[in-house]
């Protein structure tokens, strides 16, 4: 309909799940409803984008040299819980319950991809926990093939040092019904089976 | 998890359909897979928002004085399209089949709102229409209590001119199953039926 319209629909389609339709609807929506909430927006993103990037020691997301939770001394020093994506930090944390400290790799292992050691900064894992007083490294990346190869690499790695190496238990998710869980899982959760 | 990430998610969520959750999944995915993309889409809301403005003419939305249909010489000057918001021009167009003009009323009567006849220029559209060769008018406003009152409105103001004033058919819609059509729609379409 207008040229900067047209190119703010196609820009808005590079945000996850935004098709045209929706886009449309959002462009329509900032420039009739809220100009003042679409101009924040723009300011937000490009000092977001431009101001956030990896924690000097576990890779999370951040603004400073060292993100919120590797500067809280509060958190426990001995563990440290390894996960692929930012967004499984902030899950972990929503959950509660742990109060250890992180590792990010940004991905897995994924040969196909290019995606090597170096580019999960496993090294800078490895040093953290030989320099620090680590007891127990929690592996918490996803239980895909990528994923697994990528907590049998870093635990190879890690054996020699002689600390506990530990995995999430995987079973039945709580609230989940039986009859819809799928095979896979009840064979995990069958293996994984505690005494009461 | 950093302060500009969770201003960008709070941001992110004026956007119509974008609730906590989708904010964050959109904000890790720009930092992490595409920030050029991220930066594009900032600079094309600043643009848009602070350029885009409406249509001397209609109303709709356009970053020049006149809208690009009304600058279009071979759209037909006879007649001319009500509608409430921009984003049915856009579905009119796609649709296809008319080529005349479009005012845009930005809304709906609405004292309980504020909203009068100024709010939506249609002292512009009374004028329009004395000015130029409109020999009909649509009234494509909804089919809601506040679209019908605007399109009573109208109808009277225009009534003196001596010009065809229409509304669009309500009837079943194309593709449609009548068992699952509401009684409100098949009253309609039984008012309005054609011989064949």
């Amino acid at each position: 309909m207008s040229p900067l319209i047209d190119q703010l629909i196609e820009a808005l389609r590079i945000l996850p799940g935004v098709g045209p339709r929706s886009a449309q609807r959002m462009v329509l929506h900032l420039l009739e409803k809220n100009p003042e909430g679409g101009l924040n927006l723009a300011n937000c993103l490009k000092a977001t984008i431009e101001g956030v990037d990896h924690c000097k020691k576990c890779r999370n997301l951040t603004e400073n040299d060292l993100c919120s939770i590797c500067e809280n001394p509060a958190r426990n020093d001995t563990e440290i819980c390894v996960v692929e994506n930012p967004a499984d930090v902030i899950a972990i944390e929503q959950a509660g319950g742990f109060r250890g400290r992180y590792f990010v790799l940004m991905g897995h292992l994924s040969p196909i991809d290019g995606i090597g050691p170096d580019d999960l900064g496993i090294e800078v894992l490895v040093e953290n926990v030989k320099s620090g007083p680590v007891e127990e490294v929690i592996l918490a990346v996803n239980l895909t093939v990528e994923g697994e190869a990528t907590a049998h690499y870093i635990s190879e790695l890690l054996r020699p040092l002689n600390i506990i190496i530990s995995r999430l238990a995987h079973g039945i998710p709580v609230g989940g019904e039986l009859e819809y869980i799928d095979g896979s899982t009840i064979a995990h959760a069958l293996e994984g089976r505690k005494k009461i």
